[in-house]
């Protein structure tokens, strides 16, 4: 389930993509399944499925090659002798308060929080190494854990990895995204009145450019998404009584919204058009494959009806989900020396831990 | 190397043989490694093989039945993906609290602690589930690990196991026994006259029968032993001017020894004597085995000597080799049902992080 915050890493991802990077994309089913042990690994498997289609459909929508595209299980990996060997060596030489502060932005941070916390740094650090990429992709929030890859691999005689963040962009209601508020971040499965609906609703104070998740959402995936499916960046607001304000770039958008010549009224309408022109092939290719469909039906089953009321939120970031790590190789480098990475983690865990299947689905 | 400290769960797993149980001792490879990076794995694996021999040596020696004995190696199972899945599983319900609070006294508590020392309570909870047994058996000091392996072996599907615990007892030189200190305590390949002057330099105060780790030794080695060898418990204390002192109970040994009547001039040969004559046949045994001296030699090979000045001690505790785990089955029952658990763990360990092979093999 793609989330708006997924959006920004997938299009940071095309643009690898586009320029001839090999990329990896860890499925991290295991981490998925730890986040809730409610949750039968059968599921999470299928959400790591549906991810393989949703992201691959995104990145055809842009129009960048897909031949240098993967994607890993991490389950594929993760539970052999090698990687939990060098797990607990790994451990055996960082400290409990190291791991917990490489997973501070990432791991809830509570008083009585669960060891698999203090794990996720190590496992994150060690999977630069066991996807043999040379450059991990994530958000900036993984920063921390990122500085302990650093000095962790090699440590343990592995070469050190490069590292690439992507900002953390606030939501479509402001402020921080939240899983329990889906008007807070656009479904790649939002059909055009759902989307029509949501940016409607979106907070979006006039002249006010900071903590505006309209424009962040612009700057990040409209831009970029318009610049690899047209070679140029582009993004036309039609207005009602005046001509068309045309941008190539989101300094000027901004600068203009801050003198409200772009107004809210005009922006969110220009927005809704150009993300349904964005999401309309994925929805179209989702509606043509049967077998896509039956992997969203698994993978978010319907609860039941009596069910409903007793959801609850549950305990989030034991085995944070936000990791994004995709290996991005330039062209025609042999033998992976000079590969870049970036990952897109288990938002399957995401849906998970947070209980909230049915809204998200809506 | 086995350390006064190892008689009394060995002298244990004498008399869980000799009631018909079936044991497995856990020679804990992998917790060796991890306590000691610099120690290459191949050293570790050495001496689980060393313990090996010598434990089995040590069982010969007091006459008990040795065909329902097993030595299983940790990294025979503990590297599988079931295993790890399950490590994984547990460390996502387990707070870092209670992960502490379970190793407070076998794992060194320090604020800087490496994360591994979290995870070996974990490990050796999972131990009884992967060893298929139905007791665990270790010191006294492992009781909050146990208390953690009852509570948690149910939460993962699998049935809770009972718990059994030998007293620790003091060392020669009274107080805890110290690794640094190779006079504490008694290696089983010391000679009849290390013995003679470990035992000459032992802390006995004349009456005092508290914190007496002589009396200790008899309790809990000698005397089981004589009873194991000769079918009773039987230890003779020559004195000079006088009869002999004959006992069958440490009761009326400390009641005599309170009294002075027993003295710590005539106990200390006493011991001596009955310590050789308990070593004899396994370092006969040793001196007849090239194979075995081969295994020593590799295990604990001689530091060279310009390395004598440099060794330190080292950071104790990241996985305490001190756990006991053996398996005991009732003669009769099938199918793993009623057995009985104990284990004797990487004493290898214990020899590694302390850097002290010279001294102990002096």
């Amino acid at each position: 389930m793609l989330t708006k915050s997924q959006f920004v890493p997938i299009l940071k991802i095309a643009q690898f993509l586009s320029a001839g990077c090999h990329v990896k994309v860890l499925l991290a089913d295991i981490h998925g399944f730890l986040d809730n042990l409610k949750a039968p690994i059968e599921l999470v498997k299928y959400r790591a499925e549906y991810y393989r289609y949703t992201i691959t459909a995104l990145l055809k929508a842009v129009k960048v090659p897909i031949d240098k595209l993967e994607f890993v299980l991490g389950s594929s990996y993760e539970l052999s002798s090698e990687y939990m060997m060098d797990v607990l060596r790994l451990a055996s030489i960082t400290s409990e308060r190291d791991a917990k502060k490489a997973g501070a932005e990432v791991v809830k941070q509570t008083e009585n929080a669960p060891l698999s916390g203090l794990l996720y740094p190590l496992m994150q650090a060690l999977d630069e190494q066991y996807l043999d990429v040379d450059v991990q992709f994530g958000g900036v929030d993984q920063r921390k854990i990122f500085a302990l890859a650093k000095d962790a691999l090699p440590k343990l005689g592995y070469k050190e990895r490069a590292h690439l963040m992507n900002p953390m962009v606030p939501g479509l209601q402001g402020g921080k995204m939240s899983s329990s508020d889906p008007d807070s971040k656009i479904d790649v499965l939002d059909n055009a009145d759902i989307v029509k609906r949501k940016l409607k609703k979106a907070h979006a104070v006039p002249k006010q450019v900071e903590d505006n998740g309209i424009l962040s959402f612009v700057e990040y995936v409209l831009l970029p998404a318009g610049s690899l499916k047209y070679g140029e960046p582009k993004f036309v607001v039609e207005r009602r009584d005046a001509e068309p304000l045309v941008y190539n770039n989101i300094a000027q958008m901004k600068e203009d919204y801050a003198k409200d010549v772009l107004s809210p009224q005009d922006l969110k309408p220009a927005v809704t058009a150009a993300l349904n022109e964005l999401l309309a092939p994925v929805q179209q290719e989702f509606q043509a494959n049967a077998k896509w469909q039956e992997i969203e039906q698994k993978a978010y089953p319907p609860p039941p009806a009596e069910k409903k009321k007793e959801k609850k939120v549950k305990n989030k970031g034991t085995f944070h989900p936000g990791a994004k790590k995709v290996e991005a190789k330039p062209d025609g480098h042999v033998e992976g020396k000079d590969k870049a990475t970036v990952d897109v983690g288990t938002e399957s865990g995401e849906k998970t831990i947070e209980g909230l299947t049915l809204e998200e689905k809506n």
